[in-house]
């Protein structure tokens, strides 16, 4: 399992008139956590992304638990639990005050600049794999 | 099965750097969907949330299949297909230029404003059972 | 002047915990309101965004009168009050339950698909000039 | 005067089909380093805003001098540079690698939890007027 923690700051423009963040905007959240942890191991999304490879979202689902407010310190796990092939699936969980906000998951595939599937850029792989063997 | 058909078009706020709609601006659209199928209920989701009642959303899945693109018309069927008890399951399948754009669902669960999990409002559910048997 | 008008209905995701849509959020409905004023004179935002000519905002100001609530019919009148020369200026109006919303502008100027400043396109400009002498 | 500065990195979801930030989500961040210059004052924006009393935005006017990219650091200082009465002015620049992006301001009026003006709280009033006379 490859796993990293990110924190962010629930700004006032992400809740709705429920006084709690709308369900929406924990999506970007998950987004900033799997870019730290891809960067964590030495990687980066921006690079990638600029050399005209994305990671586009093929499944998202999330299951709230608790709502965030404005102003709270959420603090987000990113996991990689299964070995990835041609796709990467990312599961997060979301806590704040002590308590469970969210459990959820992305699965993701490589494309290129005009949005059709590829494999795993080489560099990128070999990464992720050494992470899971424990030889970064 | 109750189900409804709404149409959105793209907003140009609505896509990202892929040039394509980001991931996360597809729940609004969910959103636009059930409340026109509970408004075509005679029901009104604005209303119900003056009185202080929400129905946020507990679980959301949603698997993409094609992007949609600034300007697309994007159809909309939102549909509940299981006869609803303290939770609701809708579903959703979007559409533009003739492609399958995603299929998903939310769960929801009323609560009052103090966020506390109630009862669905007898208005409410007597509706929607009257509509499951055809008698709407 | 050339001016139309536009419709939206205020979505969920557009309020903020004030219980009102976030200040940010009107700004896309500028969006929607300038795109149909365009297409009001035959122009296609969309074929110049797909041939890679944009229309960047350059200054965007937004008095804010009154809020919009979710579930709100806003009405926006979008007028061109000054001949285009490289620059475009956009008046808006928001109106919605008889009150006033919002009165604002926007200033753009075209770019190539580089970002760099541009010509307003002859088609483009030629129709705006015949708008303004009311030859259109 | 009274100033401070924030750094934010720039999310993906962010960004629009031009590749760059959409116009519209710089306004969080304006809030973003609001808040902070609040903060550093000693005042707290979320306990103020959990007693019913918030500071919305009542005229924002900003301009793009160039556009930021997924993935910057964007450096914004925020300024009360006049002395606020009942209004407040807060002006912002914002720059990523060596760059000017923006500058702008907000107007913000203090209201009650109905929506209604009021006079600005006493504790904030104070703290606002010892720091423009430096004896903060």
């Amino acid at each position: 399992m490859i796993s990293s923690k990110t924190q962010i700051t629930v700004r006032f423009a992400e809740t709705d008139a429920m006084g709690v963040v709308y369900h929406a905007n924990y999506l970007p959240w998950c987004e900033c956590a799997r870019i730290d942890l891809i960067e964590k191991l030495g990687l980066s999304y921006v690079k990638l992304s600029d050399s005209g490879i994305h990671l586009p979202v093929i499944e998202a689902c999330l299951k709230y638990k608790n709502p965030a407010r404005f102003g709270d310190t959420v603090e987000i796990s990113a996991s990689i639990r299964e070995k990835p092939g041609v796709r990467i699936k990312i599961e997060y969980e979301m806590r704040a005050n002590g308590k469970l906000l969210l459990v959820g998951h992305t699965v993701h595939a490589f494309v290129n600049e005009l949005g059709i599937p590829i494999k795993p850029p080489k560099e990128f792989a070999g990464v992720i794999m050494k992470a899971f063997d424990g030889k970064l």
